[in-house]
């Protein structure tokens, strides 16, 4: 059983699990401002694309509990929330009622569409499939099952046989800390390598396929992931790996050309030289972070979406 | 200036940096017997192939101080000393004189060596290259200047302007904490990345050149040398980036055909999943740690050695 990354605490608060402590301790934290849940994503206490925005989309409705007569917060600014807001005269209960609707429905679908990927992906996931991933792309991102992960889950469940090699995704360690402990806690075969290792895997034809997801993907197929994503599917064409991009179909930025036009965030090098509080470079080392890197479309075998496993170009 | 890793200490001991403190502490040790040396070397005190070689052989000297009448050590069986002993008539303190003239003779001509492969690298590094390098092949691994790392002290030695980009190389860390510290002790421009990063900066076009050390080169030019070392091969091929790997000659085994034949070392899991002494993986989380990959020969542009850069296959 995947465990559930969000929900409604008894109160209406938005309960997560903070992803800051994980493997370590499972702290649940019920969040009842618009501050917390902000907070809560600011500090990576909630992290992956799908799940920062439903956990945006149910702070919202949980802030608006002890203030329902009050502005909207229009912080998150929710297409949808919005256009629910819009669409409902008057304020106060009646307004929180539809956006409670709305924002649990955002949740719903996300689970489904989670399931929907899981479908899709499981045609690739042969019985005792070896599968490397990368980062996090499972229940801790998502409503549900997950995107990457959630073929995983669903031949699990079926009864298959699959093994998860899993990259530890430095320098923020998603996949040793995150992805490790949500598939151990499903009773998930899976094994531990660091990133630089998986050239040797694949080499000594221990992977059967390749699942990584994405955070952006442009109308030719180009996408933006984790950094290391790119390199993976370039050894995974050398050695001839299926390498699969897992996403919900919202990924898709249909705008947007091709990956050059992206933009890379360079984060803290913080993050690369200090672990767990303690220097592990010298003091005053120059640190390159990029947050992902892109990888151009003609790497990629297939795009693993809740509408099939399809090919770019995207259209609108 | 590149710093010095193992020298005699004042009184005969055997002085090392020890290498488990950097880069937050420079910890200056005096081994004095046989057993100080092979605790230095078993806890990765001292490391690097070369750096192990000269330690023993001072060890084996600074040990025998104190006890010049005794029966010689076997342990580290290095070849030249049991023959300089072999050839030697009597015992004490002649024979001890010869073993430390001995051990100071292979020490200087690592140095030499070492000056050598940065005299031949010296011609791949162009004014303002910029130069990928993994784990740590520099003065901390040697007697002298280093061997991936020596065309570059060279270089820079020269006026010329070089960049370093520093591999991590988890999961010890080589890179960041080593050959950043000896980089940056030396002035050099350097910069830390994750090992996943390697691809997206090749594909950027920032790296000119891969420069590698080994571990073991076979006949046919396989060789093996730290985790990662095979991707960064497939990687620089793939974006056509000249991929060197240096190492003295005496690192050649002409007697092993090639790579397939070169078992691989596995290492604890906990090196993995344990970091500074906390842990970054769930409790009882799997991991598979080897010590190194084997990369084809194919894949390198060419062998920088004290004798020249040189391509296989290579005789005895």
């Amino acid at each position: 059983m995947a465990i559930q990354a969000i929900s409604w605490s008894p109160s209406g608060a938005v309960r997560i699990i903070d992803q800051r402590a994980l493997p370590e301790a499972e702290i649940t934290r019920d969040l009842e401002s618009a501050e917390s849940v902000a907070d809560a994503i600011r500090q990576l206490q909630v992290r992956g694309a799908p799940l920062i925005g439903i956990a945006a989309a149910m702070g919202l409705v949980a802030a608006m509990r002890e203030q329902r007569t009050a502005a909207v917060n229009l912080r998150w600014a929710l297409d949808r929330m919005v256009r629910v807001a819009e669409g409902t005269p008057g304020e106060g209960a009646d307004l929180w009622e539809r956006l409670r609707v709305e924002a649990t429905a955002i949740w719903e679908e996300d689970r489904a569409m989670c399931r929907q990927i899981g479908e899709h992906g499981l045609t690739i996931l042969a019985d005792g499939a070896k599968v490397l991933t990368h980062c996090n792309t499972g229940a801790l991102a998502t409503g549900g099952i997950g995107t990457g992960l959630a073929p995983i889950y669903l031949a699990h469940e079926q009864g298959r046989k699959v093994h998860v090699y899993v990259g530890e995704t430095r320098p923020l360690l998603q996949g040793s800390r995150l992805t490790m402990w949500e598939l151990m806690h499903a009773g998930i075969s899976c094994t531990l390598i660091t990133d630089a290792a998986a050239a040797n895997l694949m080499r000594q034809a221990k992977v059967d396929a390749i699942l990584v997801g994405a955070d952006r993907i442009c109308a030719n197929g180009d996408f933006a992931n984790k950094i290391g994503t790119y390199g993976l599917a370039v050894l995974a064409r050398h050695h001839g790996v299926p390498f699969y991009c897992a996403a919900p179909w919202s990924t898709v930025d249909a705008a947007l050309a091709e990956g050059d036009l992206i933009p890379i965030e360079q984060r803290a090098a913080a993050e690369v030289t200090v672990m767990a509080g303690r220097p592990i470079a010298p003091d005053g080392a120059a640190a390159l972070n990029l947050a992902f890197d892109v990888t151009p479309a003609r790497y990629v075998t297939g795009f693993i979406t809740d509408r099939g496993i399809v090919q770019p170009p995207f259209a609108a």
